[in-house]
């Protein structure tokens, strides 16, 4: 029933990296995209006529931290998160799953769900796959997530329990969702055990989800390891559907993960950084409180397309920071966020045009070079 | 030698209300006009492109904070605050007076000047009238001050010996200033007393700068007072110089000022309110963390034109203010911000149609109704 409403054109591949075009209610995605993250309905310290500017096509948000504050109900007698938070393009909410088994001392898990204590008060609530998709229904972003378990990537036992229960509460998920404006995404799980992951993928893969997710990952494993556990997921899921690599966004890890077939990321680092005084350049981090910037007359990159290069110097950067201005994190994030924006929009163009391996080589040469 | 980079049209007079422009290097100022505080070379938690949108014309900055952080030099080496803040619209800077009179147990005045310590690392430093004006001439702003002595606006033996420095002070200032891009305006001290107000204006409108600005005002005194000084100020001060009430900037603040003939206003009110959560609305101030306004679908003011209110509603700005986010403070200062811009542009259409009285009572009267 979102057959007409979500669809994946696969318009280019160039090895396996991929271009193409995901369409969804509020318009189209077109991948390789990089979603900027607003976790309590605002992406940090920047308005959304300013993610506008910077290109932004895809925002997510998250379900455990709506469900808590300000509640569900709320957001959607709102009239849901996109009215809400009054970001008109794609929208994409998390199950909530991640977030409430990162509570390792204030949670308990069993087949059914989870039961977990609030952050903000210690409150005890309850989720289940059902309730997960409740609340992203009443949230309404047009792309949702199947509530799974994320294990301990090292940890083969836990990691085959916590793949069973995530097949298992996929289904469930699946047969919970009743808004057909909207597309939910099953999410492979497995750790770092090739043959587990390759399980995952072909179950998640059967159960006929729009678009799959890759969770898991970016949680502690060798980057070695992740990108084999993308070369075997990769290999498995469908082609014709998107494929979204969950919580990653560091610019080596969006080069790798496009070059492994990867069409959709996320990632907080970018505004976490910006509000540490990090900067995110094609050479590496700038720590841009470092008391050399003081005087310094460039911008953050010197040819970067962003308000904040375009118009301030390091200089006044490191001023608002030592200063303690809050215009120093709306800044910074602006950068920040470009930088990833753009390398995905980078990715695609060279994609489009043949020439993905030689475009990933170089930047990671010279992203390498200066680790 | 300012007379071709600083010119004062009077447009027209309305009772004492008046519509003008003042030409400076970086363009003209429709007045009466406005200021936002940059405190710290930026309006807190708001960018540039955000102020060119709201239509502000004039930033202030402080001297004070300046100096002592990122320092004058620096700002200098960096092309002057225009250019290091990237404001390209006039600006302000006050003489650093002030804020040194307002570290009351950190500093020792005297006939030649004030020696103080720092708020931030307790570092000794001396301010004089002519090192004012060579701080400001490396800042750079179009409008710089002479340097004064703000009194307690009820010890009139305090008031006259303030007053005197001042004066002396304002003749050292018009001696030290060099540049001839830049405007030094003379300050009116003399607390609350009509005679010493009068005696005062007298002095300093006869060294012929080229505006005029009204000290100590807002520090205390009452309403009725403040009115007052303007009256016996106004009355003395030439017709054909802008009229500068330093510091003094609530709607009916603003009101008040205009109908008494002031032309120039600057005040940190707009977005330090922003940060304390409250709004400034025609009827008085909403303090939008409260819990009524947890489901109201409304803007802060309907038919605002400014970005928060065409596009938040109330329940989303104290989302954001419960959850501790920063967008509250850009989103609500640009409200603040815009709020005292329109009424000054408000006031200046009335002024040049001839209808500023009743705009100005019907103005107070929705106002005070609800105070």
């Amino acid at each position: 029933m979102t057959d007409n409403l979500f669809r994946y054109q696969l318009l280019k591949k160039d090895g396996q990296a991929r271009a193409g075009v995901f369409s969804t209610p509020h318009g189209d995605l077109l991948t390789p995209v990089f979603a900027p993250v607003g976790t309590q309905a605002t992406v940090k310290a920047v308005t959304p006529a300013q993610l506008e500017e910077i290109g932004a096509q895809l925002v997510l948000s998250n379900t455990y931290h709506l469900y808590l504050r300000p509640g569900a109900d709320l957001v959607s007698e709102m009239g849901g998160l996109h009215e809400f938070m009054q970001w008109h393009r794609p929208m994409l909410t998390d199950s909530g799953g991640f977030q409430v088994f990162s509570l390792t001392d204030m949670r308990k898990i069993d087949d059914d769900g989870v039961t977990f204590k609030s952050h903000i008060d210690g409150s005890t609530h309850r989720f289940t796959p059902e309730k997960s998709i409740e609340i992203q229904e009443k949230l309404g972003a047009d792309i949702i997530m199947a509530f799974d378990e994320c294990s301990s990537p090292y940890d083969r036992e836990y990691s085959e329990k916590a793949m069973a229960r995530t097949h298992a509460w996929a289904e469930r998920c699946l047969k919970a969702k009743t808004r057909p404006d909207q597309a939910l995404f099953g999410i492979v799980q497995g750790g770092v055990f090739p043959d587990l992951r390759e399980r995952s993928a072909e179950f998640i893969a059967s159960l006929g989800f729009p678009g799959h997710a890759i969770g898991g990952l970016s949680v502690g494993e060798t980057k070695a390891e992740m990108n084999q556990m993308l070369e075997v997921v990769n290999a498995v899921l469908p082609e014709d559907k998107p494929r979204y690599l969950m919580g990653v966004g560091s610019p080596e890890d969006l080069i790798n993960g496009i070059r492994r077939g990867v069409d959709i990321f996320d990632c907080v680092l970018p505004t976490r950084l910006a509000r540490h005084h990090a900067a995110m350049t094609p050479t590496g981090r700038l720590n841009l409180m470092n008391q050399v910037f003081a005087r310094d007359h460039n911008p953050i990159v010197e040819g970067c397309g962003c308000y904040t290069c375009q118009k301030f110097t390091r200089a006044y950067l490191r001023h608002l920071i030592v200063a303690k201005e809050m215009l120093a994190a709306t800044l910074i994030s602006i950068h920040n966020l470009y930088t990833l924006l753009e390398i995905a929009r980078q990715s695609r163009q060279a994609i489009l045009e043949g020439r993905f391996d030689a475009y990933a080589d170089a930047f990671l040469e010279q992203y390498e070079r200066t680790l």
